[in-house]
C-alpha cells in the first residue's frame, strides 16, 4: 500500500549538519599531529602487538596545517555486531566525502558485516543507492554481522578481496571489539606493506565505548531516547491507574550506561546500576530488600505503584550469582552427556544439581524462583555458558519481592497490594530513526573517516568531539586504535581490548543520580520526555544525552 | 534535575484546532435538530429501559438554527477506564468553552473515575490547573477508575453530591461501558427530574466504540502511532540481524481494530485478526499451521527472520480454546476449594484437570505448552474466570509454532533456524502524548460537550466528524447514547450497552490487508512509521489513521 511511511520520506531529505571544519568540504580540510600516544595500560604487551600501528600521534582538522593527498581511493565499508542508529549515515557521509573528493573513487560496501570481505560478498554504492538510506535506522543497507576478524586465515582472504577490487582502505563501524578487530586487522596489512589502510567508527547503544578521546558512541542518543520515551510513557500510565509496578528491563549486558541516562530522562522510583551492585558486592537478598523497602514505604502513602529500572547484565555483577553461575556451567557441561539427566522432568533435574553444587551456591540455586531455575537450565551458548541474556532478570526481581511483601503482610508490616508488569526493551531502540543528533554525529564521523583515510592513516578510530556544542563547533579528528588498550582475559587468555567504560561511580553522572534517587523513589518526580522529534525548536530537536551534558558541566545541577 | 522535558514544555503551548463551527467560539453555535431515532438493535427494550432519554433527535451545530442559552453552569467531569492519549485535551476544552460562556461557570473534575462522584471526592479547575495538563497523555489530571456507576445507592449519591455542589451537567469520558451507564445515569436523572443533564464523550485506544455517528474514538490515533513506531522498529531491526522471528501481542481484549491499524501502517509478515478467527472458526491447530507455513516459506528463501503480530484476545476468539476455558472455570470454581488440589504440584494438578474436563477439552488443555498451563492455573479474576490478559498468547505460539518446526524438521521438510523474541505493547502507547489528531479531535470533543450542555441535552454523546478533512471542516454535534444499543448477554442477564464495532470482515479496510498480506507474509513490505512528529509538515503531523482514511476512502488503494 505504501512503500514509505511519511516521516521516513521527509526524513530522506534532511541534511545532516557536518562537524566544523567538515563542512567547507572535504578540499578544504588540513591536518596537524599531536603527540605520540601510548596505551591506557599495559603499553609494553600492546606495543609488542601491534608494532607497527603502536603510538601513533592524536591528528585533528582544521583549516590550517598540512594539506591532505587528494589521489584516488577505492574504500570498503563494513557494520559490526549490533545494530545502532545512525549507521546507514556513517556510510553516507564517507561516500559523501569520498565522491565530493574525486568522482572516481568508489565505495564498495561489504554484505552481512565482517564475513562479507571474507566471502567477497559486497555491493558498489551509487547516489541512486545511499539516497534511500540517508537518516534512516538499521543496519540494513548492507546487513551486519558477528563474525570476528582475527585469523591469519581471514586477514589473508581479505587482502586478496582487497587486492581484487583494488581496495585502498577499509572502514569498520563497531563497537569495542570490532574495533579491536580492526586494529589487529590495520597491524597485519601495515607489517605486510600491503598499503591497505583501516580506519573504525565507534557504534554502540550500550555507550561503553568511550574515554577521552572518543564522547559518546554512535546511536545511544536515539536508543535511549527511544527507551525514554516508553519509559515515560508507562510512567504515566502507573500514576495515572495507580494500580501497578512496571519493572522493566533495559538492553545492555556489561556497562549500565542506557539505564543511568534513561533514569535522569525520566526520574523513575528505582533504578539499578550494575556496576554499584559489583562494587557494593550486593547480595540479591539485599537487592530484593532494597525494592522491598520503597514498595511498602510507597504503600504506606497509599501508593501501590511505582516502575524499577533493571539492566539487562545484572545477575553477572551480583557476587553470589556470578559465582554460581559458573559452577553451574561446569557441572552442566558434564551432566549435559548424562541420558539420564537429560531425559529426567526439570523437579528431578534441580535436585540433581544442588547436589552437585558446591554449598554456598546450591543455597543461592535452591532461593531462586522455579521459572528462573529452568531459564538457568535452557540452552548453553556456544561457548557452553548459560545465556544470561534469556535469564528473566525483571521477573525475578517480582517474584522475590512478591514473595518478600506476602511475608511481611503475615508479620503485620505490610497491608499493600502489589500487582506487577514485566517489561523488556532493547530491539525496539537498535533500528530507531536516527535523532537528528546521531544524524549529524554519524553522518560527520564517516565524512570524517575519509579525511583520515585520505590523511593516509591507518589503526584509527574517526573521532568527533565537542558534541554538546552547536555541530559548527564539533572538532574532527582521529585517535590511534592502540591508545585506548590494555589487556583482559578473555576465555582464559590474555588479549588486547579497548577498554570498555563502565558507569563511574565517582563520575558527575552517578553522582547526580545518586543524590536524588531517594526523592525519585518515594515521590513521583516523573518526567515525561515524548517521542523524538525531529522538527521543531533546537531544545526538542537537537540536544544530545543528559549523560554527555552532565560529563561536560552543561547541565545546571539545580535541585529536584 | 528537571521537572518536564523540552518537548512536554512545548506541547504545553500548542493551541489544539477546534473542529468548524466551534472554532468561531462558543458563542456563536447555534443548534439544529435532526430526526427523531431508534436503536441499532431491540428498540422496544431499549426505549422501555431508557423512557425519558430513548429516541432523541441527532443535534448539529453550524452558524444556522436556534441559538444556544448561555445561563450559568457548573459541570462536573469523570475519567472512566483505562487511559487513553488525549483525555486531559478533553478537559482542557471543557474547560475553555465553560469559562468562554460565563466567567461564573465552574468545572469540577472527580477523582479516581466515577467512584468520584459517588464518595464527593474533587477538584475545582482553574487555569493554573489546566495549564499544566493541556496537550498531555495520561489520565492523572483527576485519575480514573473502574468502578460502574449502575446502582440505585450510587445514583442517589451522585444526585446529591451534585445537589451539594449546585451541578447542572456531568461529562463523563469513557468508553462503551462508562458512556451505557452515562445514559442510564441521565435516565434516572430525568426520570426524577433532578435537572441535571449527562454527556459523554468516545474515549479507547481499542477503537472499538464507533458507528455511523462516531468516526473514531480517542486516543486510538496516538496508541495506533506509538506501537507503529515500535513494530516499525522492530522490523527494520529483523531485516538487519536477519535472524529473529518477532511474536508481538498487542493490547485489546475484543477486537482487532489496532492490529489491523498497526498492521496497514507497518506490513508486518503475520497478522492475526481475532473476528477473522471466530468468523472461520480456526483451530488453534490451524493457526499454528499457517504461521508455521510462512515460517517455512521464507526460510527457504533464506530467510529466517520475520514479524508476527497477535491480537491480546486471539484465544477467546479460537472456539475450541472458548469452549475449553469455559469448562476449566467450571472445574477450577470446585476444586479451588479442595485443599489437596490447591496443594498439589502442578504436574499432579494438570492430571486432575485433565481428568475433570470433558473430552475434546481435556485433548485441547493437553495440547498446550506447560507454561500455559501454569498461567492457566494462575489466579482467577474477580469473576471467577481465568485471566485471558496473562495468558502468554505470543509465548504460546512460538512453542507450537517450534514443536511443529522440530517435526518437519525430522521429516526433511524444513531446513532452517528459529530463533524467537516475544513481546507485548500495550502500557507503552495508552498514555502517549496526543498525536496533534488526538490533541485536536479531544478539545473539539471537550468544546464540543460543553455546547451540547448548553443547549439543555442529556444521554448524549459527544459527537465531532468528517475527521480525514482538516478542523476547520469539521462538524460538531451530537449522538442519542440509545441510538447506539442493543440487548446483549452480560455474565447470564441481558443488559443493555452500546453495540461494540468489531472488525468488519467484508469492509475496505480488512479487504486492503486481505489483499496484501499474502505479499507482506514472504515479501519483505515492512513500513517504518518512526516517532509521532508534532512539528513539521502536515502529512507527518495532522493525519489520522489509515483505518480512517480507509474507511472514508481517503486512500488510494495503490498496490504494494
Amino acid at each position: 500500500m505504501r512503500e514509505c511511511s511519511p516521516l521516513h520520506k521527509e526524513r530522506l531529505n534532511y541534511k545532516p549538519k557536518l562537524a566544523g571544519i567538515l563542512a567547507n568540504g572535504i578540499k578544504n580540510v588540513k591536518i596537524s599531529f599531536g603527540k605520540n600516544t601510548t596505551a591506557v595500560k599495559d603499553a609494553a604487551d600492546i606495543q609488542n602487538l601491534f608494532k607497527d600501528v603502536y603510538g601513533q600521534p592524536l591528528v585533528s582538522f582544521s583549516n590550517e596545517g598540512e594539506a591532505l593527498n587528494f589521489e584516488q581511493k577505492n574504500v570498503g565499508v563494513i557494520l559490526s555486531g549490533g545494530q545502532a542508529p545512525g549507521g546507514h549515515n556513517v556510510i553516507a557521509g564517507l561516500y559523501d566525502a569520498l565522491k565530493a573528493a574525486n568522482p572516481n573513487n568508489v565505495l564498495y560496501g561489504f554484505l552481512g558485516g565482517p564475513s562479507g570481505i571474507i566471502d567477497n560478498k559486497y555491493v558498489k554504492f551509487d547516489d541512486n543507492f545511499i539516497d534511500k538510506y540517508r537518516n534512516t535506522g538499521g543496519f540494513d543497507i548492507i546487513g551486519s554481522g558477528r563474525t570476528k576478524l582475527e585469523t591469519e586465515e581471514q586477514f589473508e582472504k581479505t587482502l586478496q578481496n582487497c587486492k581484487t577490487l583494488n581496495i585502498n582502505a577499509i572502514v569498520i563501524i563497531g563497537g569495542d571489539d570490532s574495533n579491536t578487530n580492526a586494529c589487529m586487522l590495520a597491524q597485519w596489512l601495515k607489517a605486510k606493506n600491503a598499503g591497505i589502510q583501516v580506519i573504525g567508527c565507534p557504534k554502540t547503544i550500550d555507550g561503553d565505548l568511550k574515554n577521552d578521546q572518543i564522547e559518546i558512541s554512535f546511536g545511544f542518543d536515539t536508543a535511549t531516547k527511544t527507551y525514554a520515551e516508553l519509559i515515560g510513557n508507562i510512567q504515566r500510565d502507573a500514576n495515572s491507574a495507580k494500580k501497578y509496578w512496571h519493572f522493566i528491563k533495559l538492553m545492555g549486558r556489561s556497562a549500565t550506561h542506557v539505564g543511568l541516562e534513561v533514569a535522569l530522562q525520566v526520574q523513575p522510583n528505582i533504578t539499578l546500576i550494575s556496576e554499584e551492585v559489583e562494587a557494593k558486592k550486593q547480595s540479591l537478598e539485599s537487592i530484593v530488600d532494597y525494592i522491598t523497602d520503597i514498595v511498602v514505604k510507597r504503600s504506606d502513602m497509599g501508593k501501590n505503584f511505582g516502575v524499577a529500572l533493571i539492566p539487562e547484565g545484572l545477575i553477572e555483577f551480583i557476587p553470589e550469582m556470578k559465582t554460581m553461575i559458573s559452577n553451574l556451567n561446569d557441572i552442566l557441561a558434564v551432566l549435559e552427556k548424562d541420558e539420564k539427566f537429560v531425559n529426567a522432568q526439570n523437579s528431578e533435574k534441580y535436585q540433581i544439581i544442588e547436589s552437585k553444587l558446591e554449598g554456598q551456591n546450591a543455597k543461592v540455586f535452591n532461593s531462586l524462583p522455579e521459572m528462573i531455575k529452568a531459564q538457568l537450565l535452557m540452552d548453553r551458548d556456544p561457548h557452553g555458558n548459560v545465556q544470561v541474556s534469556k535469564i528473566e532478570t525483571e521477573k525475578l526481581l517480582i517474584e522475590m519481592v512478591r514473595a518478600r511483601l506476602k511475608a511481611l503482610k503475615a508479620q503485620g508490616k505490610y497491608n499493600g497490594k502489589f500487582s506487577d508488569q514485566a517489561h523488556f526493551f532493547g530491539y525496539e531502540g537498535r533500528c530507531a530513526m536516527p535523532s537528528n543528533f546521531d544524524a549529524d554525529y554519524c553522518y560527520s564521523l564517516g565524512y570524517n573517516a575519509f579525511a583520515l583515510i585520505q590523511a593516509g592513516l591507518t589503526g584509527y578510530l574517526s573521532s568527533v568531539k565537542n558534541l554538546t556544542a552547536p555541530a559548527t563547533q564539533w572538532k574532527a579528528g582521529g585517535v590511534p586504535l592502540t591508545m585506548m588498550m590494555n589487556m583482559e582475559k578473555r576465555h582464559g587468555v590474555m588479549k588486547p581490548v579497548i577498554q570498555k567504560a563502565l558507569v563511574d561511580l565517582n563520575g558527575p553522572v552517578f553522582k547526580v543520580f545518586e543524590q536524588r534517587r531517594e526523592k525519585w523513589a518515594l515521590n513521583d518526580c516523573y518526567v515525561f520526555p515524548g517521542a523524538i522529534q525531529y522538527f521543531g525548536p533546537c531544545d526538542v530537536c537537537d540536544t544530545t544525552t543528559l549523560t554527555l551534558q552532565l560529563e561536560q558541566q552543561k547541565v545546571p545541577v539545580a535541585q529536584n
